[in-house]
C-alpha cells in the first residue's frame, strides 16, 4: 500500500476512498526549502494543486535510489507549476483532472460576460457607496451578439453552448482541433476572430505562441457594432491563463475606449496587487477562482483518488500526461 | 396630427417614426406640480417611464374639457406609477411594451444569479481592496441544481430556458398559467417551491397578494442542499418589483446562514440609500437596471412609436392594458 502526500487538500471523500484501499494519505503542505531537502522522497506520490511548485530540481529531490515518488497528480487542470519533462525523465507518472470543473469555469465564463455587459460590479459597488447610479449603468445584450472562442477545448464547448441558449452566434479557433460542430463557425486564424466578433472568451493554454495573444494590434481590430447592428462595444473575458491577455493593451484600450469592458479571473502575475487596471469602472476581476466551487473540488479530489488507486493497482492509469 | 410629450425620453430611432407619420414629440421632463397645474393637458398623448408618476389627480388634471390626453404610454413593462383604473375612467389607453425588455431581464437574472454564487461583486471588490481572497470565494456550480420561479410568464419562461441549458432541474409555480412546458415541473403551491428549491427567482408583479411573499417562514423551508447532494446554500434573486422580497427577512437569513446568497434589482423602497443588506458580502445589488440595455431601449421606443402611430390612425390598439 501506498504513501501518499497531499499537499494543498482534498476532499475528505477522496481521502476516505484511498485510505478504505488501505492507501496512507498525508494532508500536510510541503515547503520549496522541505521539497528541496527531499521531503517528499519518503512517498510514493504526491497529490498538489497550484500552491505548490515542482520544477526540474524539486522533482530530483524526491527521487531516492531505492524509491521516492513515482506519481504526481495534479488536482485540477494546468500543470504550468510542475516540470513534466523532468518527471518524465525519471519515469514518474504526471496526471491531472481536466473534466472535474469543467463547468465551473463554464459557468464562470458566462457570470463575467454578463457581469462585464451588464456593469454588475460597478452596480454593487456604487449602491455600497450609497449612490443610485441607474442611468450610468446602461449595459447591452448577449444574444444577437457573436461570441469569439479562443481555443476550442472542453471548456469552450461548454461555454458555446450556453452562449447559444442566450441567441449568441458562436465563432471559434483552435489550431488543434479538425471537427467542425453544428451551429459554431470555425475560423483558419486568430486574426479573423478579432476582426469579427464583439465579445471574445480566451480559453487556450498559455505557451510560448499564445503569450500575449490579446494584444493591442488585435483588440484594434474589433468591430465594436454588433451583428445586430448595436454599438454594443468589444468586450473581452478571460478565466484560462494569465499571460495571454496583455493586460497594458487591455488597460490601454479602455482607456481609448476600443475595449468597452474587460474581465479577468487570471493575471500575468497573481496575486494580483495593484495593478491599474483596478481604476476601471469597466473592467472587474476575481482572484483564479474560476473552477473554485464544491462540485470541482470534490470532483477534482475523486478523480484523482480513482486515477491513484488504478496506479498503485496496475501500476499505470487510463489516462496521464506523460506516459 | 396628434402632440405627444415624452417624459422621460425616447430612442431617436423612434422619435423619428414618430415624426415621419407627422406627428409632434415634445421630448421634456414634466415635474409633478406642473403636470397637476395641467401641463399635459395641452398633448394628445403622454409617454413615460418609471421616473414620471400619474395617480388619479394627475390624471385628472391632463383631461380637458374639449380635449387632453387620449393616450398614456409605458415606455417598459411594470404600471405601479399609473394609475390604471383612473385612465380607464376618462376612456384613456394605457399601453405598455411587456416584450422589449425580456431578452434583457433574461440576461440580467442569470447575471446576478451567477454572480451570487461565485461571488463575482466580492471577488472584484477584494482585488480593488488590494487582497487575494482566492481561498475565501468558493462558491457552487448552478448546474444540477433545482431553480424554483415564482411566476411564470414570458421573461420566467426565457430564464428557465437559459437555466435548464446550465443543467437546472426548473421548477415553477404561476397560478395565472395553466398550460404545463415539457420540461419545466409546476407547482400547486408557492410553499412547495421553498420547500424544493436551492435557488430562487421572482418573476412575478408585486400585488397585495406578492407583497412580502419572500418571508422568514417560507425562506426557513428552503432545503440548503442542492438535488445533486451538495450542501450549496440556499439562494434568492429578483429583477422583478421591489417589495416581493421582504428585504427584513432576507437580511436576518443571510445573517443565520439560511440564505447563501441574494441578488436584487429591485428594492420595496428606490434608491435603495443605507440599507442593512449592504453590510453582508453575501448580498449583492444593482439599481434597477434589469432592463437597461441600449436594445430593450431600442425596442421599447420603436413599439411604443408603433402603437402610437396605430391610436392616431386607428383610433385603438391592437394590444393595451385596459380597453
Amino acid at each position: 500500500m501506498a504513501r501518499i502526500a497531499v499537499t494543498d487538500g482534498m476532499s475528505p471523500d477522496a481521502v476516505e476512498m484511498l485510505e478504505k484501499e488501505g492507501h496512507e494519505v498525508v494532508l500536510r503542505h510541503h515547503d520549496p526549502d522541505e521539497i528541496s531537502s527531499g521531503s517528499l522522497a519518503v512517498f510514493d506520490a504526491v497529490v498538489i494543486r497550484s500552491a505548490t511548485k515542482l520544477p526540474a530540481e524539486q522533482i530530483s529531490a524526491s527521487i531516492k535510489d531505492d524509491g521516492g515518488i513515482r506519481f504526481i497528480g495534479r488536482a485540477g487542470v494546468g500543470v504550468d507549476n510542475i516540470d513534466v519533462d523532468e518527471a518524465t525523465k525519471y519515469g514518474i507518472v504526471v496526471c491531472n483532472t481536466p473534466g472535474a470543473s469543467t463547468r465551473s469555469v463554464v459557468e464562470m465564463t458566462i457570470g463575467h460576460l454578463i457581469a462585464s455587459t451588464r456593469n454588475i460590479a460597478t452596480a454593487d459597488r456604487t449602491l455600497r457607496d450609497g449612490l443610485w447610479a441607474k442611468k450610468n449603468l446602461r449595459g447591452s445584450e448577449i444574444g444577437g451578439k457573436r461570441l469569439g472562442l479562443i481555443g476550442f477545448g472542453r471548456i469552450a464547448r461548454g461555454v458555446a453552448q450556453a452562449a447559444r441558449s442566450f441567441g449568441m452566434d458562436v465563432h471559434a479557433y483552435d489550431p488543434f482541433v479538425t471537427d467542425s460542430i453544428q451551429g459554431i463557425t470555425m475560423h483558419e486564424s486568430v486574426d479573423d476572430i478579432f476582426a469579427n466578433c464583439t465579445h471574445i472568451s480566451v480559453h487556450c493554454n498559455l505557451t510560448d505562441e499564445t503569450r500575449n495573444l490579446v494584444n493591442t494590434e488585435r483588440i484594434s481590430t474589433m468591430p465594436g457594432v454588433g451583428a445586430d447592428g448595436i454599438h454594443c462595444g468589444n468586450h473581452i473575458v478571460s478565466c484560462a491563463r494569465g499571460g495571454i491577455v496583455d493586460e497594458e493593451a487591455a488597460q490601454m484600450a479602455l482607456e481609448s475606449g476600443q475595449l468597452r469592458t474587460l474581465a479577468l479571473d487570471v493575471f500575468e502575475s497573481e496575486p494580483l496587487g495593484r495593478s491599474p487596471l483596478l481604476n476601471h469602472d469597466s473592467f472587474h476581476g476575481s482572484p483564479h477562482i474560476a473552477a473554485s466551487t464544491l462540485e470541482a473540488q470534490a470532483r477534482i479530489g475523486t478523480e484523482m483518488a480513482s486515477l491513484l488507486i488504478e496506479f498503485f493497482e496496475t501500476g499505470k492509469t487510463s489516462t496521464s500526461l506523460n506516459f
